[in-house]
């Protein structure tokens, strides 16, 4: 058991003065259990006193091993004489509330998650919606449901020395990607090829790394004078790398439920003058901004510092973007945002990106991404990896 | 435009006494308009009377230019200086809403779709919570909204021959995978490696195939005895195939928003006589389903003629499982459910997987799927794959 996190919940619950919360996102199941549901059929009912229980098919049970409670009541599905997954979870659920005493009590569960983390299986992923909220609260009774999104997000935002290791790990792993981008980003070769030697690298050096079970990358790698306006929504196309292109990876990596987000630039053969001061821009205030970085600064200051060198560098107009989100149990996360005009201070335990950019027409755009904790000591990126860019 | 669709749509918000559509998830907006989102934050208006909108983000714009949509309102996002997402699609969905003349309308909304189709960016899909039913809600006023997930499945379930094209090149590019399956089923691999092979073939070469844009691909491959159990969850493991396993690949593909779901089942090394006469089974009970499939025909017996063969076989109680589901719109969606006691009779356009399978403990899991078009002249599989055994 996580016991730090299992305290933090239990001060939470009594803080809003919930005496449960029932979750299914894969994302919260994490942050409850520690366990990665596959095909996204699984709550955790965590209550205010007392142990969290999950409710989770027979099939995952050698996946929930890997987290952190015991207590599981396991259901048998998708075999035609078995019910559906639903009906199964009903009445679980039912029980489980009954022995724990929570009829009629004040739950929370996951009413104003849209964007979500998926479970692994994210071909087909599986959020909340009315089917989920009418079982809780048929399980549950009475009308003291309550959306406890806000309170689940600033529960996640600070990250246990557990949760610390297990991004770190995730970390690493698109590290791998990284590595594998470097080797790939060469003339001739489209951007989907690019993306899917990233992808398949993490898929099959980050299965089994440090013990890890599950590792799965989304790796969107653009190229060409367009890096400078899709920056917002890179989709790998068919286009070949040319000489002198700015290549840009941005990656997601999932490793048993936790979170890295990482980018790099690099350009296809010797990068030229202007690609370079642009790079060594970025560099530095990606460095700034991490100096910056350590519990009670303000999270704008952070941003602030990495802004004005790549203001002072003639650049100020192109760094369009936040410097950071948080990051661990989903792709990004709402807390901390560092970007002009936040209002979160950075705590102990916090994780953000730090991923300042210049996007220059003609020339492209470069960025540069690593995931920093905040420790006591300061701000930390959970994997050193360097990419020189040319 | 798809007027086939088009007219469909209408057809059946007249029937339903709705007087349009506002979807937001991927599966809903590629159905309305043919685009397949990137980021997920695209709303698609469809009124009963008049033209389809579609309110997406401006750098979007070259991903519908696939669909039928012509009237776009844009939005700009993520740079600092413009607001988010979900106030931008407020202000447009209110502007079109009165416009339209359905300001107090009956609008049909995604209430309940938790298994969802992820956007484009399925490491970090969006799905509809509260905050979305509440931003069409206030658009819409009073409070005639209406859960339009059971009209949508409807509508979904026959195809029209665009999106059937559309959903064979999809097929076909999960071949390209099924082939790379093959060949890197050897003695050795990891089942993660054999993951990679095949996702990786399909990124590099179904962008681009006949002008696809995006390509993306969920392989699970599993191999050995534990196949004939893990068949529900398949996740890759760090685990070396072994002469004389069986390999399973369970294969998801999207392309540009339509789907394709396939199987297949090789041995390493030569087959064993029980591997091959399980293979054998499988493979004409997969044929005589797909015999059995036409219009008018009840799923059920699709599913029966198959199950007879196993039976008679040997193996009745080791096909524990449906025989298809549908599929196009999402890596399964409900219509037509092809398994014992289905209540749906199969319609000219009903897309669904025919995938028979046997799992004997000790020997491992032995699987074939492919994707059914039911036509007027019978059932057809929208790819011809052979992929021997052995």
């Amino acid at each position: 058991m996580d016991q730090e996190r299992r305290d933090r919940v239990r001060r939470a619950l009594a803080e809003a003065k919930l005496d449960a919360l029932v979750c299914r996102l894969a994302e919260n199941v994490v942050l409850l259990s520690g366990y990665y549901p596959q095909i996204g059929a699984s709550l955790c009912l965590f209550p205010a006193d007392g142990e969290p229980v999950l409710l989770m098919p027979r099939m995952e049970n050698e996946l929930a091993d890997r987290g952190f409670v015991a207590d599981r009541r396991l259901y048998d599905c998708w075999q035609n004489r078995y019910p559906p997954p639903m009906e199964s979870l009903a009445r679980l659920l039912r029980q489980a509330i009954e022995e724990k005493g929570l009829r009629g009590g004040a739950v929370g569960y996951e009413g104003s998650f849209e964007t979500i983390a998926p479970n692994q299986l994210s071909g087909e992923p599986t959020g909340v919606g009315a089917p989920t909220i009418a079982l809780i609260r048929e399980a549950v009774g009475g009308d003291r449901l309550v959306d406890a999104a806000d309170l689940l997000y600033q529960l996640r935002a600070c990250k246990t020395p557990t949760e610390l290791a297990r991004i770190g790990i995730a970390n690493e792993v698109a590290a791998i990607g990284l590595r594998a981008f470097k080797e790939h980003s060469v003339e001739g070769a489209t951007e989907a090829a690019v993306s899917a030697a990233v992808e398949g690298a993490i898929r099959r050096e980050g299965c089994g790394y440090k013990g890890a079970r599950f590792a799965f990358a989304w790796g969107q790698v653009t190229a060409g004078p367009a890096t400078s306006e899709n920056w917002g929504y890179p989709v790998s196309s068919a286009r070949k790398l040319q000489r002198g292109d700015f290549v840009v990876v941005e990656l997601g990596v999932v490793v048993d439920g936790y979170w890295a987000d990482v980018t790099r630039t690099v350009t296809v053969g010797p990068a030229s003058d202007r690609q370079r001061e642009v790079y060594e821009l970025v560099k530095r205030a990606q460095a700034a901004s991490l100096a910056a970085a350590r519990p009670g600064v303000r999270a704008e200051e952070v941003d602030a510092v990495g802004r004005r060198i790549i203001a002072e560098g003639g650049y100020g107009e192109n760094f369009v973007h936040h410097t950071g989100h948080g990051i661990g149990f989903r792709y990004h996360e709402p807390i901390p945002f560092v970007a002009p005009g936040s209002g979160h201070t950075l705590e102990e335990g916090h994780v953000h990106s730090i991923e300042p950019g210049i996007y220059v027409q003609g020339l492209g755009g470069c960025r540069l991404e690593d995931n920093c904790a905040v420790l006591a000591e300061g701000g930390r990126y959970l994997a050193e990896v360097d990419i020189p860019l040319d």
